[in-house]
C-alpha cells in the first residue's frame, strides 16, 4: 500500500471504482459510532471520507482538525440522496481502507471547522501560521496570487519588460521622513518607499518596464489600509504622445485583472457573498475638481478647499459612478501639484494641477501614478522646490542627461485590490504575514519582551 | 505628420511602400556629406534610417547617440546589395521625411555605438543609467525576465501557488551575524537572509509553493559570485514521499527553465559567444562525497577533509558531468549536516550527512535546498543545537504544531543563473542596480563624502 501512488483530490470523480491513495490535511471529523466521515483537502481539493470498519473509525475518530494523513481506499459514487454539489467532489466518497497520520497536529486553540472564521483581527493575526490554513483564507490568497498573474499578462499586452530593482537605496524615494533606516556596513541606507526611480531609469532602456516590488512606509499611524511592507505592481511606459495614453494603459491593466479573476473566481466571490465586480468597456474619467462637484451636489459637504479626496468622498464617488456609469472603477485626475511627489509633470495648461491620477475601484484607490517630468533640469528644478536634494538621486538624474523620453506610470497596491476585490474590511486580511506599526508577525511588545528576558 | 500613429520597428518589413513614422533611440549616425544613415532602435528592434534631403541630412548629422527622436517617412526595400542578414529589419530601411528630436542626450562620456561595451566593471557600474542602454546588456536583462517567467509556468506545473512573503522579521532567518539590521519605529528588526522559514509555513496551507522574492547577505566580503541583495526563486513542497522527488522536482524546474530561455534566446548566445547548454534527459546525481572523489581522480586533489565543494571543485565535477553525461548540470547531494541550516533534515541512515542538495550548473552553484525537519519538536532542538533562540521564531514553529507533513524545497539565485547562462564573469553584471560591500548605485565612499559635505 504505502508504494502506491497519490492520486490529487481534483482527480477523484475520474476514479469510480478504483483503489486510490490521497495525501492531505483533516478539515473536519463526523464520528457516529459505527460509521465515521471526515473531509479531507490537498492543494487541489476537499473529499469526504467514509470510515466504515472497526479500525479505520477507531482511528478516524481521534483524528484532530489540521492533521496531515495517507488514506488509502476505494473511490465510490455517493447515493444520489447524498450528494453535495457544492463540492467540487460531492457525488463521491473514498472508502478508507488504511488511514495513517503523517503530520499530527496539536488540539486547536479555536475551532477551524466552520464556513467561517470568527475571530477578531488580532487572534487572527496572533496565530497566523494557523489561521492561514482555513479554506476562506486560503481563497484570499489563491485570488492575490491570480491577480498578481493576470496583472503580469496584461503588462506583457503592453508591451512591457520585467525588471528587478532594488529596496535598499541611499536617498528615500518618495522624499519625506517616513523611510525605514537600514544598517549598511555601518553606512545608513533605507528600504525604498517604492520601485518608483528605478522603474523610471529603465524607461530609457527598455521603453515599457512592470515590476512586482515590495515598498516600505514608516507610516506613523495604524489604519485599515496601510502596512508598512506592501507589495506593488508597477508599470512604466515611455514615448508616449499625449497624457490620455497613460489612462488607457492603466485602465487597460486594471480592468483586464479583474475580469480575468472574476471569471477564474466566481466561486470564491460567491463564497465571500460578494457582487462580481461591474467592468465596463470605459472607465469614467473626472477630475479631481469635478469629481469633488458630484460629490459636493450628492452630500452637500464644502470641498472648495480639499486638496485630495478623503476615504468618504472616494466612497461617493464610486457610488455616483456605479450608479451613473455601471462602474466599480472611476480613475481621477490633476490633483494639486503641490500634493504629489516631486517627478510629477504639472499640467502645462494650468501647472497648480498635475497630470497625474488615481484609479478608485469600490470605494478605494487601489492604483496612482502621472506623468513624469522628463527633463533634467525641470526635475531638479521640481526637487529643490520640494526639499529633496538632487545630490542624493545622482544615478536616478543621470538617466534623464542621456535621452528620456516623455514617460509616465502606475502602481497598484497588491493587498489594497485583494482587499476591495473580495470586501474585506482591513488591507492585514490581504497580506499574508502583515507587518503594521505594531507588529512583526509578533507584537512588537511581546518581542521587546522575550528580548528583555534573553538579555 | 504629429498625428500620424507610431508604428513598431518589428513590424516595419511588413510595411514596405507605406508611410510610417517611428519613435526611438539613436544608435549610431554615420554621415556622409550629402546622405547620412543612423541606426534607431525602440523597445521591439533596430532599424537603419536614410537621411538624404539637405534638411534632414543636417539634423541627422547633429544626432548624439542615445538621443530620443521620431521619423517619418517612407518604408523601402534595401537594394539586395545592401542587406544585412544579421538584422532582423536587414532588408529594409526608412527613408526619412522628417526628424524630431524629442529627448535630447548629452554628449556621452564613452562611445556605446560598438557592438561590444569594452568597459572595466567600475565604470560600468558608476554610469549603470547610461550603460544599460547597450544592446548587449539590455539583452542579458530579457535574459533574465525570461528566466524569471520561465521559472514561474515550471512552478505552475509543479502544482505550486504563488505567494508574496515579509522581508522584514524580527530574528535571522537563517541564523549567523551576516543580516541588515533595519529601525523599526525604534525596534531592531533584521532584513530577511530567503523567504525560507516563510514558504515553509506556507506548505502548511497550501502544500506547494513558490515565490521570487529578496535575500539580504550582508557578506563580509567582495567576490565575483555574490550580492547583498539578490533574487530568489524559490519553491516548497510538502506531502513528498521520499527524498528523490525534491530532486526530481528541482531538476525539472531547472531544466525547464534553461531549455525554455535557449529556445527563445538563441541569438543571445550567439551573440555573447556561448555555446547553447547541454539539458540532459537525466541530471547527474552524486553525493558530496562521490564528487569529491571523481574531483580527486581527475586532479589529484585530496578532498577527503573538506566538507563542501570549493569554486574550483564546482568547475571540475562540472567539466566531468560535460565530458561523461553531456550534460551542463549536476546535482550534488548529502551535504554535511553541520555545513547546513538549522531546518535541514538529516540523513536517517547516517546523520552526519544531510538529506540536502545543490544544483551546479556551467562550474557554478545556482541552487540549494535541502529536505527539511517537519517535527515540531526536533525542529526547536536542531534550532539550540546551532546556538538559535527558538523564541525568535514563534510564528515559524507555530507552523510545525498544527500538522507539517514531510517537506523540502530549493532556491534558484536569479542573478547567478543569469550570468552562468550567459557565462559573464561577475555577478554584478547580471544584477541592473547591483548591491555590495562598497556600492549603493554610487561607491558608498562617494555618498559619504557628499554626506559630509551637506553637514
Amino acid at each position: 500500500m504505502l508504494s502506491m501512488k497519490r492520486t490529487l483530490i481534483a482527480d477523484m470523480p475520474k476514479k469510480i471504482g478504483e483503489n486510490i491513495t490521497v495525501f492531505g490535511w483533516i478539515q473536519t471529523v463526523r464520528s457516529h459510532g459505527k460509521i465515521a466521515f471526515f473531509d479531507v483537502y490537498d492543494r487541489s481539493g476537499l473529499l469526504q471520507v467514509v470510515a466504515a470498519s472497526e479500525e479505520t473509525v477507531a482511528i478516524a475518530s481521534g483524528l484532530s482538525q489540521r492533521t496531515g494523513v495517507r488514506v488509502s481506499g476505494l473511490i465510490k459514487n455517493r447515493g444520489e440522496r447524498y450528494v453535495n454539489p457544492n463540492m467540487a467532489t460531492g457525488a463521491v466518497e473514498l472508502e478508507a481502507n488504511e488511514i495513517e497520520v503523517i503530520a499530527q497536529s496539536e488540539v486547536l486553540p479555536f475551532d477551524m471547522g466552520g464556513k467561517e472564521l470568527s475571530l477578531e483581527l488580532p487572534t487572527l493575526l496572533d496565530f497566523r501560521s494557523l489561521t492561514l490554513k482555513h479554506e476562506t483564507i486560503r481563497m484570499i490568497f489563491a485570488v492575490q496570487a491570480a491577480l498578481a498573474e493576470a496583472f503580469r499578462e496584461a503588462a506583457h499586452k503592453l508591451g512591457c519588460m520585467e525588471i528587478f530593482v532594488p529596496t535598499i537605496a541611499a536617498g528615500a524615494t518618495e522624499g519625506g521622513a517616513e523611510v525605514f533606516p537600514v544598517d549598511y556596513y555601518g553606512h545608513q541606507a533605507f528600504l525604498t518607499q517604492s520601485p518608483q526611480l528605478y522603474k523610471q531609469i529603465m524607461v530609457g532602456v527598455f521603453e515599457r518596464v512592470f515590476t512586482i516590488a515590495k515598498a516600505y512606509r514608516a507610516e506613523p499611524s495604524v489604519t485599515t489600509r496601510h502596512l508598512t511592507e506592501a507589495t506593488q505592481m508597477d508599470v512604466e511606459i515611455g514615448f508616449i504622445e499625449k497624457f490620455e495614453e497613460l489612462l488607457d494603459a492603466l485602465e487597460f491593466v486594471g480592468t483586464e485583472m479583474i475580469k480575468s479573476v472574476s471569471g477564474t473566481y466566481e466561486y470564491v466571490l460567491k463564497h465571500f457573498g460578494v457582487e462580481t465586480p461591474l467592468v465596463p468597456t470605459h472607465v469614467p474619467r473626472l477630475t479631481l475638481r469635478e469629481a469633488q462637484e458630484i460629490v459636493t451636489k450628492r452630500t452637500g459637504r464644502d470641498l472648495s478647499r480639499e486638496n485630495d479626496l478623503n476615504p468618504e468622498d472616494e466612497k461617493e464617488i464610486c457610488a455616483w459612478s456605479k450608479e451613473t456609469h455601471k462602474s466599480d472603477f472611476v480613475t481621477i485626475t490633476h490633483f494639486p501639484t503641490k500634493k504629489r511627489a516631486f517627478y510629477t509633470m504639472p499640467d502645462p495648461q494650468n501647472p497648480e494641477y498635475s497630470l497625474s491620477y488615481d484609479l478608485l475601484f469600490r470605494g478605494l484607490e487601489i492604483l496612482s501614478g502621472s506623468q513624469r517630468i522628463h527633463s533634467h533640469d525641470e526635475l531638479v528644478a521640481a526637487m529643490k522646490k520640494k526639499g529633496v536634494n538632487p545630490d542624493n538621486f545622482a544615478m536616478y538624474l543621470m538617466a534623464f542627461k542621456y535621452g528620456m523620453p516623455p514617460e509616465g506610470g502606475f502602481s497598484f497596491g497588491l493587498e489594497r485590490l485583494t482587499m476591495k476585490f473580495l470586501e474585506l474590511s482591513n488591507v492585514r486580511e490581504a497580506s499574508l504575514f502583515p507587518r503594521d506599526m505594531e507588529r512583526i508577525d509578533e507584537r512588537l511588545s511581546v518581542l521587546e519582551e522575550k528580548h528583555h528576558k534573553t538579555d
